[in-house]
């Protein structure tokens, strides 16, 4: 996000450009993990307040239209997106936060949603980060509007992992790199049963995810990779 | 709760009247924020054994209708409510924390749902537990009888803070000042959205939550809490 | 397990034994707790890759029908089932950790779901893993393969407590002792409706949890443990 005056406000504009760059990035198979950084001095402050100053319903709407389909596009990509936190996230940025598969974040970064503040509930927000940490934790965010330090962020699990800040993209790159190592098609395939599985009773969750291992497992990137550890050598993917 | 020298057991007639005053109080537009407390020794030893013994089974479908009837108006009403929790929270006392939006403890209380050890499973408590707590956690609470420490119960998930018995009422005090801070509008339409959207897929649950921000956004309170910010200056809310 | 040689690697064979077996252990009404332990250096290192390659779509449907039935009955028996864990827990055996009601582990015990280090995405696991841990720590457990220590699987909810090698038999056993000592037809009740109730919305959760506690409150063991605490003596429990 280079929006670093405005500390990343999500614009109508700017989500659009997210959105379309997840999607460009979804489609294409030389990437293999995403991080999502912000320049300036903070990863994401959510909505331009500017931009939305006595609206019609209408308008929010389509607004908050846009931030869901940002939203979602990041969770439906194969790819796995780390969310890579300094400063503060946010509102509709620590939504962000929330959303991303993985977050790393600098330790004196902080999360809050403090939309009471303003006489707004973030209650959009509100939809990822209680998927993300428990009700207590998310209610205490939601009606006081204080915020989390990074560690306790790790505590709630609304993030991996909180590391000083001189430290935060080498830690993000290992993290990115560690996962770049194995078979794309594979990640792509885990990532997106994980979000369909994650929705479902336990044996519908069972029934799904037996029908995509048995797939994966009959793929050349599951053979060449059973091989490999058996024949103690390093896999070469395929991507398929 | 005032039935101090009963550790405010749950009674028929307690329930009914904590059910009758939460209902009370969710119809005030006065009242912003609301604090659970016990008289006596502890904040609630659950239901009243002596009320329970040799009845029909009729008999105790009243009786847990009549407590679920209280456990859900508390979530049902706009206006947080705060457990404030000393001594012992056991069986349905520990539902009552876990079913509270928050709840601030005495770091020497305990947690527990101890049915099994008079042969009662305490099956309607780990409804508001198993939901506040996770798997392995409350299993262990539910199978053994064994109580938490206010600590493990912030690692858990079931209580928000736990304190010194001295700074008790001070720092639930702070809690709810904080919150009353807020526009009541505002608190009650994000806490009531807050327990709609929990339970949905996460794709309804921002179709719900989309409705109910942009009625939020058009409102007179959070145009003012805009302006507010914009301008540096305090808000004045007028409740809607 | 007795498959040590093999980590005791979830071969077809061994999974329907292991279902044969808990099967057994439901029927039996003299039998109050059950202890899931591997002999060997490992608990359970997951399937047996060397059954599983180069195979059909058809083999691997059947091969994870085995494992999920292996699973489900777990959760289904009446009994409560502790895992023991040490050395490590991988794939289908970190699995069948989070599957478990209840989990102990020695201090320098792992847990991993790996799969994507040899191109097959443990896809199955994730669905158990997924129930009892946070979002944010399931992927990145599935998407790294890296494991987590004892420790760290306490903090995530994977497990109930870690405690020292020597030790681990031992608290093992406390636990299983302290569960044998309630009443083994409540123990039933609870544990049954505990996993019915976790997959409902909140309002059928309580429909169908008053149901249940109405019956269990109106049982002999029920009656005879609330008379038992009331008289303050030990109880004595009929089974019914």
């Amino acid at each position: 996000m280079n929006r670093g005056n405005k500390r990343n406000a999500l614009s109508q504009h700017h989500m659009e450009e997210l959105t379309d760059c997840f999607t460009a990035i979804g489609k294409n198979k030389h990437i293999s993990v995403v991080v999502l950084r912000g320049s300036g001095p903070a990863f994401c402050a959510g909505h331009d307040l500017k931009e939305m100053q006595n609206e019609s319903p209408q308008f929010y709407q389509n607004l908050f239209d846009t931030c869901i389909k940002m939203m979602e596009t990041i969770q439906s990509i194969p790819q796995p997106v780390i969310a890579e936190v300094h400063g503060i996230a946010t509102a509709a940025g620590c939504q962000l936060v929330a959303t991303c598969d993985l977050a790393v974040a600098a330790d004196d970064s902080k999360f809050a949603t403090p939309g009471v503040k303003i006489g707004l509930f973030c209650s959009t927000p509100m939809v990822a980060l209680s998927r993300a940490v428990g009700r207590k934790k998310a209610l205490e965010m939601l009606l006081t509007g204080e915020a989390l330090s990074a560690e306790e962020a790790v505590q709630a699990g609304l993030i991996n992992k909180a590391v000083p800040f001189e430290q935060l993209q080498h830690e993000t790159n290992v993290l990115a790199q560690k996962i770049s190592e194995a078979s794309a098609y594979t990640i792509g395939v885990g990532k997106q049963a994980f979000y369909q599985q994650i929705e479902m009773p336990q044996n519908h969750a069972y029934a799904y995810t037996k029908q995509v291992m048995s797939m994966n497992a009959s793929s050349n990137d599951a053979n060449e990779g059973m091989c490999a550890f058996l024949e103690k050598r390093k896999p070469e993917w395929k991507g398929c």
